[in-house]
C-alpha cells in the first residue's frame, strides 16, 4: 500500500510544476522511509532528484512501490489545488492508478492512470565541489530572469567573496553581483575563483518552484556541472546541470 | 419612465456577465414591482430567468416597459465598472436607448441602443423535485472546474446524505464528494437516490457569476433538468439545464 | 561624468513606459541642473517633454552630456525593476553605454548601448491657454478607457464649471461629466466654453504612467493642441497633442 497526506496541496504543486518543466515522466520510488525519484531531462542536459522524507508528511503509510507518473497530467491536476486544500496521494493497486485527493470543504478525487517506468532508474553521480554559494531564492531567480533579457546563456563566477552571473548580448550586457555582505547572500564558501557557463532556459526551469523565503544552495566548479539544492515544504530537490563548453 | 439605481455597479456586472455567457440578447420586463426577464440560450439547452425585486435597488421608478438588450455590448460597458461606482439604469424613450451611468468621482454615462424584442417572452416551466442540495458556491464552482480537466460532461448524483459530481475521461477520472457534514454543504434534502448527466460547458457558464460567500441551490431528479438558483446582490438568478440523455 | 541615483526604480519605470509608448528613441540632455528631454512622436502628432530636476535624485553628479536612448530596450530593462530596488543611471563614456543598475539585495547591472542622437533637439512651443482643468489622474484615465469602448477619438469640452469627454459610436455613445463639485476635480479655471477633438490612442498613451493619487493638469482651447502635465516621483512630464480637425 501507499497512502500519504500533505498539509498543503498548493506547496506540493510547486514541486510538481518544477518537475514537469524539466521532465516528461518520473518514477517515484516509495517505501517506508519516504518518496524518492531521479531522472534526466529528455535531452540529457539536466538531472533532477527528489527526496521527500516521511517526516514531511502529515500521515504516511507505504510498502515498497514504483509509481510511474506522466507529469503533464499530474501538473494539470495539481494546478487545481486551492489555498487551504490538504493533499492525499493514494495508490490504487487494483486499478493501477494514483488517487490525488484534495480535502477541504469536501473531497475532490482525481484518479490518474500510471505508467510502467520500472527499471528506468537514474543514478545520481557524486561530484566534489569547493565553491558553495547559499543565496536567497528570489534574488537568484530575478537575476536569472534579468539575464534572460540579454542572452540565452550565462557565465557564473564564484570567488571567495563574490558570486556573479553574467550575460552578454549583441548590443547590451548584464551582470548580477552578489558579495558576502549583500542581503541576498547567506554565505559564500570556497578559496578559488571558478567559472562555468550554463544554458539559461534550464536554469530558469530549475528555479521555477522557488519563491520568496526559499534558500538555494549552488555548488560551482570550473567547467563543471552546476549542482543546485533547495527544499519546498519539506520536499528536497536537487539538480545537476551540464556546463556549456564554449569553443 | 424607468430609472433605477444600484449600490454596486461591480456586483451587477457579475449578473450581466453570467447572462452574456449564456444568451445573446434579453428582453427586460420592467414595471413598478421590479425587473424580470427569462430566455433560452440559442441552442435551447439552458433557460435563464432573472428577477430583481424593487427592494434590491437604492432608488427605483418604473412604468411598464420592455427593454431589449444586446448582451455583448451591455457586458463590455458593465466591465468598465470600478470598485466604488454606483450604477444608474435609465430608459431614454425618445432616443430608444438605455443610459448606463457610473457615478463615483464624476459621472460616466454610456447610452446603449435598444433592440425590439417584444413578444419574445419565454415561459418558465414548473417542475417538481424531491432532492435539493444547498451548497457553497465556490465549492460547487471549483468541483465543476476540476471535472472540466477530465471530461466535457458530468454525472450529478444525490442521495439523502451525499452529493457527488463525477467525470470520466479516457485515462483519468474525477469525483467530488460532498456529505452532509462537509463545510461546503448547507443542507441535503431528499429521500431517494437520483442521478442525471449534464453538459459541463453550460454548468460552468451558469456558475460564472458565483464567488466566495454565495450560496447555490441545486434541484436534482432522475434524467430531469437541473434547476439552479442563487442571488447576486439582491438579483435572483434561476437556471434550468436539460439533462444529457446517455444512450 | 553622469551618475544619478533614484529612490524607486519602479516609479521611474512608469516614466520610461510612458516615453516608450509614444517615442522610439529620446536624447537625454544632462547637466548639473538635472535631466531634460523633448521629442515628437514618429507621426508628429504628439510632443513629450521630460524634466527631472536634480532634487528628484537621491544622488546626482553630472557634466554636460547628450545621451541617446533606444526606448524599447530601456523599457524592457526597466520592466525588471522590483518593488524595493533603487536605480542608478551611470554613463560609461569609454564604452558609450548607459549602465542601468538595480540595487537591493545585490547589484544587477544592465549596460545599454547608446545611440548618437545629437542635434535632434525638439523645441517646445509656448502656447497660451485660458481653460485649465486639474483632475485626479485615475478619473481621467478611466474616462478615456470608457470612451475607447465607443470610438477612436473624443471631444473634450470645458466651461467655467464643467469638463466633459464625449465619444460617439455608430450605435452607442459615451459622455464623462466632471463638475467643480465632483471628487475627481481639483479645480476648473477659465471663463469661456472651449472644445477640441483628439485622437484617443494618443491620449491613452499619454496617461499610461498615471495611477491613483497622481494629479493631471489639462490646458484646453478651441481646436488647439491639448497640453497635459503631471509628475511621477519628481519627474515632470509635459505633453502636447495636436487637435483632430473635423471636416
Amino acid at each position: 500500500m501507499f497512502k500519504a497526506k500533505l498539509e498543503s496541496a498548493k506547496e506540493f504543486k510547486k514541486v510538481v510544476d518544477t518537475m514537469a518543466t524539466l521532465l516528461d515522466e518520473i518514477c517515484l520510488q516509495v517505501n517506508e522511509e519516504g518518496v524518492r525519484a531521479a531522472a534526466m531531462d529528455p535531452s540529457h542536459v539536466a538531472l533532477l532528484s527528489l527526496n521527500i522524507p516521511r517526516i514531511a508528511f502529515e500521515d504516511y503509510q507505504a510498502d515498497e512501490h514504483e509509481i510511474g507518473i506522466e507529469l503533464e497530467a499530474f501538473k494539470k491536476i495539481m494546478n487545481r489545488a486551492k489555498a487551504k486544500d490538504k493533499l492525499i496521494l493514494e495508490l490504487d493497486e487494483e486499478r493501477n492508478r494514483l488517487n490525488v485527493i484534495f480535502e477541504n470543504q469536501g473531497k475532490r478525487k482525481f484518479s490518474l492512470s500510471l505508467l510502467d517506468l520500472s527499471g528506468a532508474t537514474t543514478k545520481v553521480p557524486e561530484l566534489e565541489y569547493h565553491n558553495v554559494i547559499t543565496i536567497k531564492g528570489d534574488a537568484l531567480k530575478e537575476a536569472l530572469k534579468d539575464a534572460d533579457l540579454i542572452s540565452d546563456h550565462v557565465i557564473m563566477r564564484a570567488s571567495p567573496y563574490e558570486f556573479k552571473i553574467e550575460a552578454k548580448g549583441d548590443l547590451n550586457d548584464f551582470t548580477a553581483e552578489f558579495s558576502s555582505e549583500d542581503d541576498a547572500i547567506i554565505s559564500i564558501e570556497g578559496e578559488e575563483e571558478v567559472k562555468s557557463a550554463f544554458n539559461l532556459e534550464y536554469l530558469l526551469d530549475m528555479v521555477k518552484g522557488v519563491s520568496k523565503g526559499d534558500i538555494v544552495k549552488l555548488y560551482l566548479g570550473n567547467d563543471m556541472p552546476l549542482k543546485m539544492e533547495y527544499s519546498l515544504a519539506g520536499c528536497e530537490l536537487m539538480f545537476l546541470l551540464a556546463p556549456r563548453i564554449e569553443e
